[in-house]
């Protein structure tokens, strides 16, 4: 059902500052970098193995990230894990009560994803992505 | 230099609770479960692609995961990234002035483990393994 862990997502003040310990530091690739408009975030993907580490800042001071980031400070702040079938993920975790954020996918920049709700998965917000 | 995510911690109150999330309703298996007496952890491990999912409860309120649990609530706890050379990483992350909690990796029970401190690594904890 689950495949792998697609990516690690930590959100920071500013991708820069943070490619000086990921990239530079650690000696991950940077892969590319994109603006994402609509969700108000600028991305970096790091290649780590078969996932990637998501390096996420956020431009609007208003999105739901740049919240989180004034709330909890900078640090990890979703995880992804790609599934087969994503209806058939969402269905099961409904049946046994698990919260979710959406209850139908959506589409991402890589395929159809869900989003878990911290409150139903011990405090870690869950994507779910089934890759295009 | 990073070989791939070998585990990502979710720090937890009770493991058999999160095993209803993590294994019965995402489905990832439960490979085994462990105390290990000198971290004050017990830990069920979960296989997924080419890493894990490694559910962290604390058994001692005075232990730094307790102390964790308690400031920050249930969620991700660190990740864990394998290298080939623990000891030229360290280096490479001195040298670059990253701050670390173990200048000198020390034994864990997978190989030798070292810690990057949260506020080197942009709120991270990171562990690092060299497999033996």
């Amino acid at each position: 059902m689950i495949q792998r862990i697609d990516h690690v997502a930590i959100v920071v003040n500013e991708i820069e500052s943070a490619l000086r310990v990921y990239r530079d530091a650690l000696g991950l690739p940077l892969e590319h970098m994109e603006t994402i408009s609509e969700q108000d975030v600028r991305i970096a993907f790091l290649p780590v193995g078969d996932s990637e580490i998501e390096l996420l800042e956020p431009i609007n001071p208003d999105s739901g990230v740049a919240k989180f980031l004034a709330k909890r400070g900078e640090g990890m702040h979703h995880i992804c894990l790609e599934v087969e079938d994503i209806e058939a993920t969402l269905r099961e975790l409904e049946a046994r009560g698990v919260e979710l954020i959406d209850r139908v996918p959506r589409r991402g920049a890589h395929g159809r994803v869900a989003f878990v709700h911290p409150r139903g998965a011990h405090g870690v917000l869950i994507e779910l992505l089934e890759r295009a």
